[in-house]
């Protein structure tokens, strides 16, 4: 069935397994220690214009996030989320798991406001028991939101220019970066979003790579001994290659961006198969995912012909439904939604 | 350089590449509950005659051992494992950082005997302050051991049977798995095998596979909602179809044991090569880790013709290094390491 | 300087400093095993109506708070609590150390409600996606809550419902227990509180001991080795007896409740005071807890005169603050009170 | 029956109990901010001659070494130990809990050698993988050791040396470090311990307290936001004033050192009693603690007239018991006991 659930449903990006099987037989290092490893780590910092950061590949975004807070954090410390935040609604608590709480402030569409912030951080320093609270002592933004919403340059400084006020790291969570970055909407660039935090990640798994996540320290910043505290949190691959040779492909030729540009057109396509039906958007998304409001017998109907994921109730009788275009989206799957919605 | 660094020198055995470009475009579900992780599942209980056990993929090696480990143990229980254990010994306290102490009983080239573990849980439960020490709750052994040597089926029925009359579970680390079954040495089966432990994992990242690790709950003894508890880890790929293709295919056709089987023989070429030559073995090996003692001046020379792991000083002037053949390692790979040493 | 900072100002009842110089030379034996503990189970046991109850006491709140709740929840689960409650603000992240997280529903001055708890639960087991959300496990209240509040009987009994309904455990944090209990806004006992929870805790060091609580299991649901969960947090006291012997006089001669209604009677003779003189309430509480708003200024010029505790900003010019009373508040320093506002 | 259980027994100093009757109405601050804990900690300061010194109070020893331990260590770091030592043996995996590992040197009646902490530090740099391994972050000894033996100042030295070589601190357990700083067999003072770690604490529960440690890290080096670390830990008591008036007065007339001696002097006596009716000792202890062979008849029978602990098996037929004195032992008890043996 053809199916929209998801930016994962595929395998990997051709170019990828080609490449899997062109390096198949050399014998390499483990543990990420390989050249391919090497060699993709330059790139990536070439492409995000830092040549000082400090770049890893982890398989998964959970994994990423869950390392990345808790080797950053002091014990003390907790990470400032908004509520719909990946980290804070749908890892498991994975965060909780390592000790840390997760500090919410409001998300609208996604998004927290640079303002809720500060409100946040200073409500803590100005409170006299604040010994006895958890010290807000990172942020974390995902880039694109889960709600397919993108922050613009001037909201991303503003919230950089509270966490450098307080002096706590900015983590933005890129699991489907090359999407926001591939946007119409998107007024950065790549190396601009690198300079505007302290760690980031490319996502893979969300476009076009089987699994894998390229963390960016982007000046040099990764914790101490950091090799040793992914393989503590159960997550050396020894097979480091695998993650390697995927992220040398996606920065060779521009691949990355261009599977994320691909991954756009389809969506705008969609986005207009489906206004000019005359459905209802839960809200306007300038990325891969788009979420509309469906009448729940329509929702039945039409999950009979396409797969789409649930998302959440809207009302009794209605819910929002979400379709998401990938690098993997093609236009006779835009044909086929087309004629049965 | 040719190597026998290690058993994950290489990608992957070309069917499984194969079957990933075959099934790279179809469309599945996420986070293991696609077909092929159904499949590889099923054929891993049959292939293990366990109808009733639950069957899990999970990328790596200390991942499972950390999961499966901190989700059976309760919370006031610690794992008992021989010193030279995995998860004791080069795991980066991965097994500690989920709150859990690896409690020791001596290993003999790599083997804890039954006489040991009996003794450890007799001296808890006869010590009047054991309130205040860590409950041994689960007995970790690895097969093959981490010197390539395997325990005799009536070694593990008497390690088995401590744990039975103890209500320990026995967890078999099997990374190598493969590589102990085809053994001439070894003397059970597969099902043999499951039906001595509880939880056991059979290792593809070592043998075969770009990553991944099957772990088998052997009588329906899966933690509650596992899933749930493996995402908490961070550890729930969103591609499932990663493992699950890679398993399928390793369960298809005896794929599984023919790899293993051709890195016996390629090890018992190599036991031969180094014997006729005079070289001096650290220990007794029948699987594909073999273990020489060479001096000093040797080891550097030779590790400039080919490549082998460095295991652990013997004395001032000799050094125990490791070569391992894989399902990789070829004639040609043997030939040559004859012409240099 | 007159106090009413805190129900912790002053040291214990002279009735348990004399108790504890009358048993001073007794040799005991240590880590609760003593025969004050046996004697303070017996006695709270019998207070509570509750013959199969387990009785342990630790030394601290949050301590107790700490362990019941991460030695009670399954590793996947989290402790539900309103967003006011002590675990989810004022524990420095002491439950997310245990690598649970805190699940939030509103507070209503401090209280959560039934339909809350029930919609939060039925939202979570209502989502696709709950195995990648953290389990509802435990429910959490605090009995009065940090705004001095209290449940009605009909409010426990129906938060204890869902609790039953969907086989979560009911968790009742009594630091100030003695202070609710004495209220005359309550109307409940203590032996109809312990029938309306799973487990819940007398709190000795607000009301009227050096330090300790005592916790009650009330129906013989202790988890597993209990002492040895308690050492492993840290928490087990030597001198057992310290505890036991405090616990055995509150609840001697009705000690507990006699102390705490001369705080509620002393709380009552202050809020008329203030009252009469004109004084705003930031909400109505029943119990020892009063929180007034202040004019800064004024609250300046009072704070030079008698100590009272910060709560939280009101507005610009204003603040809430926190007049406590206890059992060792004299009709003298209310006096001096009326005397000086 | 009178008792060598342990040297915690009775309840306090009889000066602990009256200064705690004294102070006990005078309203005070909480969580360690009140005068008699600042007061307490310049008073240790000064016996220390450690002007620069962070002083805390924690009410337990555990407790003190989970929270040291933990708050000290990096992530990627666990804490060299000697087997016996008590984080290693008798803590219920507190260490572990808190995500550390205890790595393990051998033990000489208790101690270990700057030798072998030298050895497992140098193999752990040495080894090719140890990036696979648990970094040696911090060195733990008790002093006395749990077998009641001391180091010289030159094997403290020499301990010492090492961790600074290698810069991890040097952490000392002293639960009992008034009884070692009291034996005759002493080389060194309270001043002299101090400079040679660099945190270490004072034991009050074995040594006339109620409860309470005091913790000296010796030159400023406390760790960050330590109060919020101690209630994370749930440690953090609200009456601190229970510990600070018990140090006030352990540390004024040189309490704390006169107890210890008193306890050394009946420890004296005790050897002497049991030495001239020929018993046999299980190893030669310097201070408060005494290990004697007992034939199993024999424990059987004294273990009607006196109470001891049990320690150890020694043979099938013998065991290892414990006679512990301390501040409250007396003249009368060894009459009683030279009586009986």
């Amino acid at each position: 069935m053809v199916s929209f659930a998801s930016d994962y449903i595929a395998g990997a990006h051709p170019r990828i397994l080609e490449r899997l099987m062109e390096t198949n037989m050399e014998p390499l290092s483990g543990y990420g220690s390989d050249k391919y490893c090497e060699s993709a780590s330059e790139k990536i910092k070439k492409a995000c214009n830092c040549p000082d950061a400090d770049v890893y590949f982890i398989a998964g975004g959970t994994q990423t996030n869950q390392i990345v807070i808790s080797t950053m954090l002091e014990n003390f410390q907790g990470v400032v989320s908004a509520v719909t935040g990946h980290v804070s609604a749908h890892e498991a608590g994975a965060i909780e798991y390592t000790g840390h709480k997760v500090l919410t402030v409001p998300g609208y569409e996604g998004k927290m406001k640079a303002e809720d912030l500060m409100k946040l951080i200073k409500t803590f320093y100005g409170d006299e028991n604040h010994e006895h609270m958890v010290f807000p002592g990172m942020t974390y933004i995902s880039y694109p939101t889960e709600y397919g919403t993108i922050y613009s340059k001037k909201e991303l400084e503003d919230i950089y220019a509270v966490c450098r006020e307080y002096d706590i790291p900015l983590f933005i969570d890129g699991a489907r970066l090359g999407y926001a970055l591939a946007s119409s909407q998107c007024d950065i660039t790549l190396s601009e979003l690198a300079a505007l935090c302290d760690v980031f990640y490319i996502g893979g798994t969300k476009v076009g790579a089987l699994c894998g996540e390229a963390v960016v320290f982007t000046h040099g910043n990764a914790p101490k001994h950091f090799i040793n505290q992914i393989k503590q949190h159960g997550a050396l691959l020894a097979k480091g290659r695998l993650l390697g040779i995927q992220f040398d492909t996606l920065f060779t030729d521009d691949l990355y961006m261009n599977i994320s540009k691909h991954a756009i057109d389809m969506a705008e396509k969609l986005i207009d198969i489906f206004k000019n039906k005359g459905y209802e958007f839960f809200l306007d998304s300038p990325t891969n995912q788009q979420f509309i409001i469906l009448d729940n017998d329509k929702m039945e109907e039409l999950g009979k012909k396409v797969t789409f994921g649930f998302w959440e109730a809207y009302s009794e009788s209605k819910t929002v439904v979400r379709f998401a275009t990938s690098w993997s989206t093609s236009e006779e799957d835009l044909k086929y939604l087309e004629s049965i919605i």
